[in-house]
C-alpha cells in the first residue's frame, strides 16, 4: 500500500525533517529487507537528505539555493519560477535502504521535505517494497 | 522486461515532456502495484519533474540553468562541459510509484527528459517492477 | 543483502569512479533483472553519473560547483556549509537498471562517488532487488 504523509509548512521557504514519520511508516509496512520510496507530488517542492544535528545548516542550505537561483526576468505570471528551480535542483523522488525494518542512514543524516513556494499543506508519498534476492 | 523510448531534441537545451510515453509503457507492463524507474543513459541530458501546465516554467528553468552554470574556462576540450554540469545538477535516475496500473504524480507534474547538448536523437530507459509487501 | 563498499579520498572535493565497484556488486548479488540501488550515508558526499571518457569532465564538474556554490557568510560553525550545499545539490541516492546481471549505463557513463570535504574515508551502501513482472 501507498502512504501519504501530511506535510504542513509555516513560512515560503522551509526544509521539515520528515525523517521520524518516514521511519514509522515503514515499521508499519513490516518490510524487513527492501526499499522505501519517497516521492513529493508538488512543483514548488522537492526533497532532500542532510545534516540533522546542526539547524543552521538547513538555514545555509536555503540561504546558498536563494543565492544560486539568478533573479532573472522571469516569464510564468504566478512569479514563483524561483521556487520551480529550486524543485527541480532538489528532486521529488528519493529511494532509501530498508534493512531489519528501518531505514538505513547515516549517523548526521535526516530527510528533509523541501517547501519553496509556501507556507502550505502538503503531502508527502511513501511505497515499500520488499527486496527479493 | 526494460522498455527503451526514443526521444528526439530540436534545440541544443530542451525540456521534453515524456509523461504520456511513460504512462503507456507502465500500463503496457500491467503492474498495478509497484515503482516504475527511468534511466537516461547520456553525460549531457537529464530528467526531471516539474510542472506541465504552464510552458513558461519549462523556459524559465532552461534560462535559470543557464544563469547558473557558470561561463568558466572550461578545460573539457568539446567545449560542451556547461551541459555536462547541468546534467549532474538534473540526474538521470528518477523513480515514481505505481498504484492502480499507472503512475501516480501531482496535478500540476509532468515528467521532463532534458537535453542540455542537442538537438540529438537520445534512449530513455524504463523498467517497472511489482510491490511484494 | 545491502552490501558497503569504501571509498577512499586524497583531496577535499573529488569524484571517485566506483563504476567498477558496484558492477562488481551487482555481478556478486546474482540479481539478473531488476534494479541497484546506491546510498551515500553522509552529509557532505554525493553520488552521480557522468562522462567516464575525458578525466576534464569531472575536473570540470567540481569547478563548476565550486563557481555555483556562493560565497556566503554561513551559520554553520564547522565552516563546510559549501559542502552540505553541493551535497544536497549531487543527491545521495541513485537507483540503477539491472539487466543480463549487470547495470545497463549508457557507453560515456561512469558512477562517481563525489566529496566535498575530504579527504575521508566513506561508505557507499549497494542494495540490489529482483524484478516481479
Amino acid at each position: 500500500m501507498m502512504r501519504v504523509l501530511d506535510v504542513m509548512t509555516r513560512e515560503r521557504c522551509q526544509m521539515v525533517n520528515v525523517t521520524g514519520e518516514v521511519s514509522q511508516a515503514v515499521k508499519t509496512s513490516g518490510v524487513e529487507k527492501g526499499v522505501c520510496l519517497l516521492f513529493v507530488p508538488h512543483t514548488t517542492a522537492g526533497i532532500v537528505i542532510n545534516e540533522n544535528a546542526d539547524p543552521d545548516v538547513t538555514r545555509d542550505i536555503l540561504s546558498g539555493l536563494d543565492a544560486i537561483v539568478p533573479r532573472l526576468k522571469y516569464r510564468h505570471m504566478e512569479g514563483n519560477s524561483d521556487a520551480h528551480i529550486k524543485a527541480a535542483l532538489a528532486g521529488q523522488s528519493l529511494t532509501l535502504i530498508i534493512e531489519d525494518g528501518d531505514i538505513q542512514l547515516g549517523t548526521w543524516q535526516g530527510i528533509y521535505f523541501c517547501e519553496f513556494d509556501g507556507p502550505r499543506e502538503r503531502k508527502l508519498f511513501v511505497r515499500t517494497m520488499k527486496a527479493e534476492e
